[in-house]
């Protein structure tokens, strides 16, 4: 199912995640009177910046605050680039992790329910409990490895066998967890270094790529760090930079450019 | 806010607390045919439960495979126990940790749309990321420390200075995390050992204790292993081995008599 993923990326030459995060009191004043306001706006946004995406990714937290209404507006969301946009790969961002019966139930809604291509999880819980969603072969888990938040050293970075926490995790994910080749590892823009190491042990495997943009992650600096051998391998995501800019279509456009130029360079020089 | 749990184990004798997971595919028939299953079930449980119970703890998983109507009905749930039932504590199991404004999303959604008195967490992402939860004294952070799954093990006994994981974790947390005395811990009744080890870390807090019948946790066990010094401190949960058992109401009830003889040994003999 990554393959989804890396041929919207090839065709539309992109590495681009539009983040959906549609935070009811940011939308604009015009969208807050719609009836369906967040799916109204993520119409919107679609059609803004949709040739120049390879991804959206959906957080559950801006939906679900919005109560059934927001359930509604999320479901409304994902039909309408399933039956619009069918190529372009799509990311339930709900980081969810629970004990294996209960994963089953979220497996459902996630995957089946919502429709969504992949979903971002939390390993604490150990592979055995999130088998619901690595034996889904048609559908990609994401785990979290190294998050883009500043405290995230507090926990992993923890040294474990004389390695940070987050590395082990990464090497759990690409060694073990990865059976059925649908794995993916989230890693933060905002730690570079991290995003090299990462590469390193995980292989061609594709990362998720949060905190470019209004979280301070610098563009080159993340090419740079964890292209992989094609050339691809990351799935860079931009949120509120893009969908509360004044103009998203030009920065999504110019994000994808910036990433491509540094790409180039790599690849072609 | 621990101190509403506290006042109502006092009242009704009891710590038990009834896992509303209410997977629509594993209700009774009649419940399937209501326009509102998961609610009319959940009312029902109550109805029969409520006496014996010092909580109510409902899995966000099995309303969401539901979609918009499933959040419908943890929100009537929640309505309905808020209105006949103030005195019980609420805890919506939802396992979540994202960064920090993604959490105030989720915050405002469980303790101001649902809600609920506490929510479970991951910790991953470290305690600056959960501030936006930790940061409301007047509801309760409950902390993933051990997990009741059989594979919990696989991260959580990383030994991290000669310690395991989990440890490191009830560590932080009890000394650090809980500044506003609103934290409990979540430790598995699989585990008594680990309970019992989380409870000479954590002094007198208040820990979730998941895993009872279904799962396999044996209540003298658990009891044994974790009082606190007041002979409470503990949140033991049931949820499928009373929801879907022939008669909930004798099945609470005997759960908590027998958790009671235990206690009673314990501080009375």
């Amino acid at each position: 199912m990554s393959s989804k993923y890396d041929a919207r990326a090839e065709v539309v030459r992109s590495l681009v995640c539009v983040g959906l995060d549609t935070d009811i009191h940011a939308l604009p004043e015009a969208y807050q009177k719609e009836a369906m306001p967040q799916f109204a706006f993520n119409r919107w946004i679609i059609e803004q910046t949709h040739e120049y995406v390879a991804a959206y990714k959906l957080n559950t937290a801006f939906y679900e605050m919005c109560g059934e209404q927001g359930l509604r507006e999320l479901k409304l969301t994902t039909d309408h680039l399933r039956s619009e946009h069918p190529d372009i790969f799509t990311i339930c961002d709900a980081k969810r992790g629970d004990i294996g019966s209960t994963n089953d139930a979220y497996a459902r809604a996630i995957f089946d329910g919502w429709g969504f291509d992949a979903v971002t999880l939390h390993p604490y819980v150990g592979r055995e409990a999130l088998e619901p969603f690595l034996a889904r072969k048609d559908r990609v888990s994401i785990i979290l490895c190294r998050t883009s938040n500043p405290g995230a050293g507090e926990l992993q970075d923890l040294t474990v066998d004389k390695k940070p926490l987050w590395q082990v995790i990464a090497e759990r994910v690409s060694q073990e967890w990865n059976a059925n080749g649908n794995c993916m590892l989230v890693v933060g823009a905002t730690y570079p270094e991290e995003l090299r190491r990462v590469r390193e042990i995980a292989g061609d495997m594709t990362l998720l790529v949060p905190g470019i943009g209004a979280q301070g992650g610098d563009a080159k600096a993340t090419v740079t760090a964890a292209l992989n051998r094609v050339g691809r391998g990351m799935i860079i995501n931009s949120s509120r930079g893009i969908i509360f800019s004044e103009s998203p279509r030009e920065v999504a456009r110019t994000l994808r450019d910036t990433i491509n130029a540094y790409r180039q360079n790599l690849f072609f020089t």
